[in-house]
């Protein structure tokens, strides 16, 4: 049955199951220091027009937490939108890995942080003993909501940081999605945009389990190395890790991958978007949609074998995630089977 | 070139590369919610014959942190050996995890701690505020040196536990080569003899990325899921990790892996003690081997393409480790090779 | 000139400056093994009508978060007012001394937690692995804004925490001020309305630097003496801070200086209120008042030499708070100046 | 009876409670904006002859901890001797303020590193992802023996500190002892030997309770500021800390104290000495004295109302500590006691 809970309730690309099988082959140096591990570090370097340094392992939180860590001293704030997924959804793992920094609220339309609450924010306090730090903006890319912040919005937020100090981390564990919803480059929308830190994410996109943290300031890439190893995140046979991501950057892949998810997603919007009763959010243009739905329809599509997160929000709101594996024939279903609710609900 | 180096550096076992694929199919449950993930923790209850508490991280240093994260305070102790990994190789992640506790050495001869010598620690600054408090015993099961605890040994530790009112930890990430060794129960292992968390590991002896947290404290369990994934260890797929674990442990996988891995090392063993000059470290009987080298050997090797660690110990003292991949013509090949160099030492 | 900057710009009583002088005899055990410390664990008992766990320490910094850390577990999450101290004016000590759990604002009129919202947001997330688990409410007596708890308020949200599991804390620095308001005993502001910790101080209301972890649950006591050494706060000549509380405490001086430091604010209230144009903010009955002054009175009062705070808050709202050391002179030559402003704004 | 148990057993000296007094005089600002903290600051330029940067707390163990916080990332290693306060008598609050570095002790005779075995551990593991970074070399003066590092010996770690690219903190508890033993500056004694961070103890020595964190590096100073505050030790009422240390500062008090302490231990170890079967610890110059006893003596002294440690180190051995407030009567009565003793010990 058709599963619109995650994407992450997705399995793995055939390319890169196909990977992990082709470089099982004989032994190789442990820790990273393998062949696969080399090729990805110049693969990265190209596909984002610059040096940049490369940390693998093996889930978001991860990533996203050492990112966090490298860029925040226990004393300092992190700003980030009060819908992020660091602030909601990570039972505290960004204060575990800082030693305790705090995570302040900056607000904004469509779960993104609007540039002129954070220029305000980012001088609440500063120099004033009693009071945390502002020390690193981090974004999410698409948006917990599904919307995206464009490369001019992301410099707009990126300039603000440059002013006043702060680092910008990017959470892109839906990085892929954005691009190919955006159609632009990879270095346009990071460290062209003044992003210092990124969560480049695969798992949601077709991995099995494998995020890279880039960073684009040298200065923190030797603490973040000591970070993952501390954190529990330096795996060992680290070959396996990078054939994903190799698999995954390979020919383009993970780009084709989130066009396929944002399409899905696009066709969905569409169908619900015709039914009476159905409302839409807008401004989704990723992975993610958000719909209010009638009276009851949520129930039902439950019953009848669909699984979605339905409960978490405002009354009969429903979220909806696409991957890359879901297909025409499940997206037409499910609306099939709303339609046929709305048309009858009594049924 | 064959190596030597760690059973890390191993590939992983064919059955287990064909559960990831196997299990490739269709959406599942995230987080540990899937069908895989609930056969296993039934199958390690059969296994270690009693319900235990299951959770599965991709390191051992997340296993093994974990642990001692659950069973000690950050005003406590945990008690290991000076030869320990946690002690020495882990960049004090036992200490990020257990939010600051103190790793306080215990000897013994063979990387193994003295029963009488612990019970001397386990007393020191017992309720005095100015010292950290012993709260938790770990024990590498295979140890550092390829020794082994007997049933009874760990027995002894575990009353020394019991009557100082400490935890027992087993850091086994090679668990399997001692149970194999040794041709006892994973229960006997365990905690028959008075282990309360054990780090069950399979990445060494064949799989891909996966260890177990096995508890057997029901206590520390909920506590423990909170901390994986503060540490950024739940992983989203779980499926590919359960699926691994599942596969490792079918039709006895990780013993057949283990006995191979220990008959490499002994045939290792075996071939180089027969060399003049060389010296096989006594003791060992699972899958690491520790020689001291007539001078220039070790150089010799490794200019000839082997690969193992040389410079870490002693002068002349090297480590072999041999995996479930080795081969018997790996193994002949080196002796083979260091019989050339102490026939005729200036060739 | 008088300071209506903080309670905390006042010296010492006339009265503890003496019991330093008294107890300036001769060697005493250290670390709170000396005579003063033990009389004074039974003083408290008596005060508040049970055994209590006594922990001085010398800040109040340093008592608020030695019980968030012994009620709070690292993922747990701490509900307290968005306008309380600790969320806002720690630069983040909580999160540093529990290990990284989280505050979680909970709102309510007058800076005081509204016991529906409090029933809520103990429900939210709980056993859910991915946020941070309710396990400790936080509330101050007096409020930031000089407001006060009723014993039957506080009582209300005792009854919750309980209900909910979680621990009840009061941070009291100016607890002595509330119970003089009230005219309610020790007992019946604390742990008779469900209080599990207090932190008890002095500090503010006339002693140099003195502040009580008062613990009504024996099985967090031990915990809290490793946490206070731990936390560099366990001092070793410990009879100076034993012999400030004691005289603290001795023929009700904290009482008495309370009274009077209430009375000078009432007397404040009450002069400023007959201006016109002057909003006395109701509610405050302990020795805080906010008010909102006309334009250019809060100017022209600092630059005529009275110390408060006036740019924190909205446009023109300034805060005033006195102590056991404010005089009504004092008070009235404040009153006059604003009444000289409030005719005459243009002198 | 006479208290050689630890410093800290003894009262305040007598200009330092009449200092307390003095500055009890009307409001004044909080937290170290206040006149006198002003005035110590520039006191202590002066008296070390240079910029420094100043932070008071109120315990040593809030002193050193900040320090090794400051000079330690998470992942470094603070090296120290294996005697020193810090390693075994903190309950691990190093590893709470560093957020979970690891102490690594670095042997030598007399409680003094050995800068050739300091020069081998610094090199240990560095740039190792799985071994924590050398960061910071931890001395105590006088040490925990009552030994004393010259200028020139800690002139010889600093050498090997900037080598290595460690900074050098000097635990100076018993800083006064040392200076006054050695007749040297505390320039000469700190900064000027490569000292960066400088525990500047006066509780031990006539303070009620008062430590000054001296930074030579101003890079460290803002962090500082802030690990304080965090860390529950931004005293409010910071002129009272202010006043004990210009009190302990003004005339040379903290000298005159430090050496009437040093000269009663010379005439305890003199007058023992002299006593059949004792033998007095060589090297010890400043107020600590370590002796073997003759059997039964330690007994019968404690029994006789003596006060001193004597199960802590081997069987026979005491450590008796002198201070300020220590008389030659005191030291007579003891000597005499042990010489009735070590006389007819049957007695």
């Amino acid at each position: 049955m058709p599963a619109f809970g995650s994407d992450n309730m997705a399995g793995v690309s055939p390319q890169i199951l196909a990977a992990l099988a082709a470089c099982n082959d004989g032994p190789a140096r442990s820790y990273g220091a393998d062949e696969v591990s080399a090729r990805l570090e110049r693969r990265f370097a190209e596909l984002f027009e610059r040096d940049v340094s490369v940390l693998l392992v093996s889930t978001g939180t991860a990533a996203n937490t050492l990112c966090l860590a490298a860029a925040t001293p226990p004393w300092g704030a992190v700003l980030c939108h009060p819908l992020s997924h660091i602030e909601n959804d990570e039972c505290g793992a960004p204060e575990f890995f800082t030693g305790g920094a705090k995570l302040v609220p900056v607000d904004g339309p469509l779960a993104k942080i609007d540039p002129e609450a954070l220029r305000r924010k980012a001088r609440e306090g500063k120099g004033d003993v009693h009071a945390v730090q502002p020390a690193c903006v981090s974004i999410t890319q698409a948006t917990e909501l599904g919307t995206l912040y464009t490369p001019d919005e992301v410099a707009a937020l990126g300039a603000v940081c440059r002013e006043a100090g702060l680092l910008l981390h990017m959470d892109g564990s839906r990085f892929a999605n954005a691009v190919a919803a955006l159609r632009v480059s990879p270095a346009q929308m990071s460290w062209k945009a003044g992003v210092d830190l990124l969560s480049f994410g695969a798992t949601k996109n077709g991995a099995m389990g494998v995020e890279a943290v880039l960073c684009f300031d040298p200065k923190r890439a030797q603490e973040l190395a000591f970070r993952r190893k501390r954190g529990g995140h330096l795996t060992s046979k680290m070959r396996f890790l990078a054939a994903q991501m190799e698999a995954y950057l390979a020919d383009d892949l993970w780009l084709a991958n989130a066009r396929h998810a944002n399409a899905m997603a696009a066709r969905l919007a569409q169908g619900l978007a015709s039914l009476e009763g159905v409302e839409v959010q807008p401004g989704a243009e990723a992975n993610i949609l958000f719909c209010k739905l009638p009276d009851g329809l949520a129930t039902a599509l439950l019953e009848a074998g669909f699984y979605f997160y339905a409960d978490r929000w405002a009354p009969s709101v429903v979220r909806l995630v696409t991957s890359f594996a879901t297909t025409t024939a499940e997206v037409d279903l499910f609306v099939a089977a709303a339609q046929r609710f709305v048309r009858s609900p009594a049924a």
